[in-house]
């Protein structure tokens, strides 16, 4: 099997868009959002990710001749005019995301699929797939990112993350929130991140003596080395030993890098390498910490003051391991009907979950006054709700009208952008560096009540009175 | 980039194996075992899968002039006859594998690497990555696979999974311990696995009435007509709805095949389902259940008497969302020394983490009298402790050596197989059906107090007296 993404879609959406087929509606034009109810962590935002990935993917479906020979064994017996169609099938739609690196919230949408209805419904696996995981990594990187922002962190995660693809784009989304390197040299080949490793136990254990294994290593990569120093002892064996090595490379004219800790209280064993090292005259000597951290353990490693210089992140990041989804979903918000395109709901027993009818934008309103950002505001500019800088705005809470906020000296910035047109890319993939540029800019735009990592203040995601109006009413017409 | 895998590895490996290739050790022998430490979701059993994607990654291993030319963009500015090295690069060791399906436990080898220094360096990090996500997910699978053993399970998880890989391997997982199917075409197309799927909430919303939607499936899909019935209201719309669809293909001498709950009291509603389908005359509709199910939630709507037949099982199940890393781990235990193959060993201020070097097998003891596994042996054949079926053995508990236990009615099956032999594939890839009948065979071969969900009882994994030894002896020699 290649890289062929088409049939990485659940087989209910090839049934469907069967059935759209046979019965003439295959053509017919249908708006989809996607979006997450929920942030993950606890956290106070989300930070979007996935794009580029998604990108590839909708410029590349095609079913080649292998997805049409799998089709033609399946149970359903597809009549083969479907099939022909399938064969003939690329992305003819409009879809509107939201940049890669933005700071995103609940209920806003992320992406926006504007297409012909076997188009949309195609496309919803995978691309839930991409943005749920990479935006879910994106955001425990920059809750990590923000317990240690004046520190280099590596991404240290490959051996636990969920198969390869994980891997890489995991060490991507990381590099997006502010993180470093990554360990894995495919991600670097692949996206260009900077690659960062020292050496493992094992370097040391094929060696007779702990000293002969670092002084041989510093020989091969003299401007480079980084000593694991917990193989036998951390403190009796390991920084004694790296002191010698440094000795030696200064000697040269070289000076040791760092040295790694990857076991024990790493609070006390950093701050007595670091007196150990700065007594011998290495005060530069950089130390790197890992061993299952996340952001927990390094804020609280923080504040027993170590003294950790560069701190490795592996499982905890990759994985997300204290919630390892998102769960974002893509709802049908309007739908072709004789010529004319009708918002549509989803009711739910649970109010959260029912959807918001009509094709939106999503504007970040930022206040004049502070450069801050006050809320998010959920509009329709196509039915007359364009959001005109300077004008008042009513900010209503979707969920508790009563509640609602008035503004006027802001600035409005619309989130989703315009990707495809007609099938088209018409959105240039930025260089990664420059999407990690824009995320910090992102960042300073909202106050630290809002993205501490402990019971955040929420931020407000407001709708305009037109979409809250005509919410109700659907609601109102299936639930009588 | 295409499928290459080679540099889907940890940079720390590329400096050593260049550290080797400096000092002259790249091509002694290095024996490395992969093994975890702690099973995952208070199990008392692991699932071993991931083999068949390490093999085709060891056969394709092979550094390209993309690879090269990204490894002469890095700082370390390799040697060119180090460069030129990999380019000639093939994996010529030996590997040992448990095969997949296989019931496992903490602390024996599931991999064995025999190899050139570089080459067992270099794949440890994707063979890690593979071995951890996919015994993660065959072993939830299992424990879901027990509470419901004579229902039907599919996996439903592709939009939740960790990008696109995990969601194909953990379906193929999945599938290995007993699902029945999965909802993701490209797994299905791929590796044969049954595919299936109903319809989404967005088919009934692109449709005036949810009666409508239902029969236009229906008429389009007549043999295969599973019907989502919570869109508006279940049990006052959707059930009803389904039932005069059902009353529909009979007429037409076909039968609805069954109903989708997704939401609200799972419990309740398949029971009020079931009556209604039962006196509506249609007692052989099943009932399918989705949304967030994982054994746990399965285990309490069985104990309630909830009337469910089908089981979609997503995001629980492909993350491991409660355990969502296994933590294994690929230690070296022997090396070449002067022409003989020495034991490692890595000490640890843990000691649990403190490893069993030399070279084993690890055997399966099952008792002649009652059939039943009695505990895993790992010991060194090639130091003589080869198994004899017949005579007496002495299993000790490796942290505690006084508890031991002695046994001569039994067989002993070697459960790690050679899969490559100097770089040589003497492995038969058993298919797909063939190692979920294996892994059917291993279950029963564990007494069920072994395998039950919570507090199961601990299956023994003993050493050898030549392999505490030995340990005992390395430890004393490191920590004097």
């Amino acid at each position: 099997m290649g890289d062929n993404l088409t049939l990485h879609t659940d087989k209910y959406q090839i049934n469907m868009m069967y059935a759209h087929w046979k019965n003439g509606s295959a053509n017919e034009r249908a708006v989809f959002e996607a979006y997450f109810r929920k942030l993950p962590f606890g956290s106070g935002y989300a930070v979007a990710a996935g794009l580029e990935r998604i990108v590839d993917y909708i410029r590349n479906l095609a079913f080649d001749d292998e997805e049409i020979a799998y089709l033609r064994t399946q149970e359903e017996n597809y009549d083969e005019g479907f099939l022909a169609e399938l064969r003939a099938f690329c992305f003819t739609g409009d879809l509107f995301a939201v940049p890669e690196g933005t700071v995103v919230f609940p209920n806003e949408p992320l992406v926006r699929v504007d297409a012909r209805m076997i188009e949309a419904q195609l496309v919803e696996t995978a691309l839930l797939n991409f943005l749920n995981y990479q935006t879910l990594i994106a955001t425990k990187a920059a809750r990590i990112k923000r317990v240690a922002p004046n520190d280099r962190l590596l991404e240290f995660g490959t051996r636990r993350a969920q198969e390869a693809d994980a891997a890489i784009w995991g060490a991507r989304a990381a590099y997006i929130a502010g993180f470093h390197a990554t360990s894995n040299m495919r991600a670097g080949m692949r996206f260009g991140i900077p690659t960062s490793g020292t050496h493992a136990h094992a370097w040391v254990q094929s060696h007779d003596s702990e000293e002969e294994a670092f002084r041989l290593y510093a020989e091969t990569l003299p401007d480079h080395v980084t000593l694991l120093v917990d193989t036998y002892d951390t403190l009796k064996s390991g920084v004694p030993n790296a002191i010698k090595i440094a000795r030696m490379l200064r000697e040269q004219g070289k000076e040791l890098k760092g040295i790694r800790l990857d076991s024990g209280d790493l609070a006390y064993l950093s701050k007595r390498a670091r007196e150990m090292l700065d007594e011998a005259g290495f005060p530069d000597v950089r130390i790197v910490a890992s061993n299952d951290l996340d952001e927990n353990i390094i804020g609280e490693l923080k504040a027993q003051g170590a003294r950790i210089d560069i701190w490795g992140v592996g499982t905890q990041l990759i994985t997300a391991f204290d919630q390892p989804a998102l769960g974002g979903v893509y709802k049908l918000i309007a739908r072709e009907k004789d010529g004319d395109l009708e918002p549509v709901i989803k009711i739910s027993g649970n109010p959260e979950k029912i959807s918001t009818p009509g094709v939106k934008d999503v504007y970040r309103i930022v206040s004049k006054e502070t450069g801050m950002a006050v809320a998010d505001y959920v509009c329709m500019p196509e039915e007359g709700e364009a959001v005109r800088n300077g004008e008042p705005l009513k900010l209503i809470d979707p969920l508790h009208p009563h509640r609602y906020k008035e503004i006027d000296n802001y600035e409005a910035t619309p989130l989703l952008q315009p990707i495809f047109r007609e099938g088209e890319l018409v959105y240039a993939l930025p260089e990664l560096t420059n999407i990690q540029r824009y995320h910090e800019k992102q960042i300073v735009l909202f106050w630290p009540e809002h993205l501490r990592k402990l019971n955040p203040e929420l931020y407000l995601v407001n709708v305009s009175r037109g979409l809250w109006e005509q919410r109700a009413r659907l609601i109102e017409r299936y639930h009588p």
